[in-house]
């Protein structure tokens, strides 16, 4: 089915999207069903002529087309999806380069160059922080990378292989040979791909050890207009500054990132999880943080709040929950599980029935598909008047305390606040808030604006940091800027200068 | 003690000397006790006068005395030491200048860069390949860290400390409470420091995941030309490319690091240690690669050839032994260990005893012992007329047959080459080769040269890289070149001009 202008994966049904509406008011007692509001479709968006003609030589892989040009348009912030849903596609980008390979994308590059035409480089378009939007003065191609989505190699011996930036999740572990799959599932899995993980740092379902796509990284190969930027295939190195690390994160902004060797692994073999109900969240931490700095490197180790719990996993309201998983392909993990469990009874924490049996299979099952099915959900704020932003930071344990309740006493009643720990380091948690509010209709992405400003401004005086893994795109650059150290800036702008210097690269991102 | 001009650690005695020659060349067979040469002492050294008077606003911590100069002209190559040994010190520094803080580094930078003079930042001097000698013309001043030692602040909570750049591995775990320990021990560690750690991307003792100091790294503090470089405290962060990741590796080419939050852990309580032994080499690197990509992420996984074994803890000069050990301060390490050597038990490694019981505690303990005692050996070699050259690097692991094959072909008869394991990644071993060879008495630095350019051009041609965790200096400067991505260079060239516009930050490392 084809992607909608405005939802999370195809067009949905408008009876089943108003029924999630009435649910969604019902669970969350925001919004208004009465006062649903219909999408515009897609024949009455806004969508001004393309200002550039479709260059003779990209013709063959580059369109104005409309239908091209609107799916292009966002990323899948809930400040795309309002805009989107009211038809306002003002900052579309005028043409949509689709290149078959490294040689066409070579040749956007140097056309763009030429022509001082902005290129914003798109992988699956699901970010939340306008990384992808041509929010910008002057013309804009969208360099989108979808029909580059091959597994090219695979090392069986090293369990790495090599994959174009464009593949999807599923795509990259439908196309793995036998047991081996790459283990890193983001919320938007099915349809981020790898070239935007590496582009933004994104996060992945492990809530240790290997928490970023910059963990399964042996080599990156971006195309940059000054040439293409290939590292060497290496387990570990000490030779300068990694240039992987130069790239993740990059956004765009210094190259194109073509395709990466990652490392896979075998499917797990064996898996535990069992979850575990605090009535004290200041307990839950305190064992999160024991779990965090014991080195059992549990995978999983989310710890919902009482109402996070209530919605994604039929908790009471009054407890908060702590997943604790272990999967390995090599070994039972019943000792790490055992001892995992040792150290949340020390805090107090109940243990339900371990995964396998039917309790705490069920609430991991329900938990796991909430967390897939979750942007889905999003479909119907639109229309219900329900306003939403998630965002997610990193700070050492130490501030956490005074942060959370500062975050947690930023909004009045009237906005619900939730939080989740969703990776946890030795040296500290990233914290995923969710702030849902009923809409000022016509006003929702002023509304958004603010809420963003006020949490962003807690996140910067408490020592966090702007994004644990969402990037920075244009919605965060503002705190981007002070949070980083400037001669840092100086330096990075000095090497987007030599790469880009016509300026083309996805401008306003970073630098 | 007083550092000797030549020799790792204080001046040695020279009966002692001697007698550590004899059992050298009894043990490898190579270099001739009957022809031991003495080393030139202090006070005969060639020494250029100072082509710089101390200025006037450094004068408090600025000297241009020979001791100091001499003591701070190399590294610890064995072409640094058999330059020392002899006396030529014609690379000497100009001017030694020892800040006592982050101002007085800052006006030493100041001051260089209006002059025109290189600047040399120098930790604990032990640079393997030359990161640390004025190998240039014009003028430099040596910026040595030493005085810049202090743990400045400790957050028990979530296990950081706040270190200065200068101090040493015994310094900082010295001064860190309780049982708190930053983890990270390099064969240098009674010398190197924790800023020359982070330049380096040094690697510590751990033989899986947390290899090199950049996965202990929390902050960095840098002063560059261009102003203060200073990263936030977080535990993680998805925001732009990672600042740290631009410092780590950056050899004083970017700035001088002068301080840096870590990351300490308990110091273990439970800890197990088994040497295995093989017949098989390739069975032996077979088992290291299953324990890599098992998830048990063994402390310590270190396999050593039969002449290393021979050499390094008695071994019968035909079996292998792989070291595999495991450390905890949180939980009995025995699941891990157990089903470890269930895997290596599968390709044929006979296990010992455990550390605990005699023999496995003796060989773990005459094999760390030998560890850290090694620098100390490499005394006698000038004297005794031994070359060595040690180099370490890494690579998937299905082209390891390869490589190896090629390094231990590359030299004829008299040449001893010998091969440890010293880190395993899922995608690839680290190893590290030790090359001895008979001197030709004043021709030794031509010989070194030769061998690493034989070695260097190996690694290339293999898909390996110059070095894993000894850094590029000015030794491995022309391969490293040829190894990194071209865009990358130039980014980063002009990423330095943008924090150094009068190049005078450690000219001719990395750029």
């Amino acid at each position: 089915m084809s992607t909608s202008h405005w939802a999370w994966g195809p067009e949905p049904d408008p009876d089943e999207l108003r029924e999630m509406g009435r649910l969604t008011a019902a669970y969350t007692g925001i919004g208004d069903p009465a006062a649903w509001e219909e999408p515009v479709p897609f024949e009455r968006v806004r969508l001004a002529p393309s200002r550039v003609p479709v260059p003779g030589e990209l013709r063959e892989f580059c369109s104005a087309e409309p239908y091209q040009r609107v799916t292009r348009t966002y990323g899948q912030a809930y400040r795309d999806l309002i805009r989107a849903y009211r038809g306002d596609f003002g900052n579309a980008p005028d043409l949509v380069a689709r290149p078959r390979d490294e040689g066409e994308v070579e040749r956007v590059l140097a056309w763009a160059s030429a022509e001082g035409v902005a290129v914003v480089p798109r992988g699956g378009g699901t970010s939340v922080v306008g990384g992808v939007e041509a929010r910008f003065d002057g013309p804009a191609v969208c360099l989108d990378l979808g029909r580059m989505r091959r597994v090219l190699e695979v090392d069986e011996v090293s369990r790495a292989a090599l994959v174009e930036a464009g593949a999807s999740g599923p795509e990259i572990n439908g196309r793995l040979p036998g047991e081996l799959r790459l283990r890193f599932f983001p919320q938007s899995y099915e349809f981020s791909t790898l070239g935007g993980w590496i582009a933004t740092r994104a996060g992945g379902h492990y809530a240790t050890l290997h928490t970023h796509i910059d963990d399964l990284v042996e080599a990156v190969r971006a195309i940059t207009p000054a040439g293409v930027w290939e590292s060497r295939r290496l387990p570990g190195s000490g030779a300068g500054p990694s240039p992987d690390r130069w790239l993740l994160g990059s956004e765009g902004a210094l190259g194109v990132i073509t395709r990466a060797w990652v490392r896979v692994q075998e499917r797990p073999a064996f898996k535990v999880s069992v979850p575990v109900r605090f009535l004290s969240w200041e307990a839950a931490v305190a064992a999160v943080r024991d779990l965090a700095q014991s080195g059992l490197h549990p995978s999983n180790c989310r710890l919902l709040d009482a109402r996070e719990a209530a919605l994604a996993s039929g908790g009471d309201g009054r407890h908060a929950v702590l997943i604790v998983g272990f999967e390995s392909a090599d070994h039972p993990v019943d000792a790490w599980s055992a001892r995992a469990l040792e150290i949340t009874g020390g805090h107090g924490g109940e243990a339900g029935e371990a995964g396998g049996s039917p309790g705490g299979a069920r609430q991991d099952r329900e938990w796991k598909g909430t967390f897939t099915r979750m942007p889905y959900l999003r479909n119907a704020y639109p229309g219900l008047g329900l306003i939403a932003e998630t965002f997610e930071t990193a700070v050492t344990w130490d501030r956490f305390p005074a942060l959370h309740e500062a975050v947690m006493g930023t909004f009045g009643e009237r906005i619900a606040v939730s939080c989740r720990l969703a990776f946890a380091y030795p040296d500290g948690p990233a914290p995923y808030y969710t702030v849902l509010a009923p809409a000022i209709r016509g006003e929702e992405v002023a509304q958004w604006d603010d809420l963003k400003r006020r949490v962003s401004e807690v996140l910067l005086r408490h020592g966090a940091t702007i994004t644990h893994h969402h990037a920075v795109g244009r919605d965060h650059r503002p705190f981007y800027d002070r949070q980083r150290p400037e001669p840092f800036a100086l330096a990075l702008r000095a090497a987007k200068q030599a790469l880009d210097p016509a300026g083309v690269l996805n401008p306003g991102v970073l630098v």
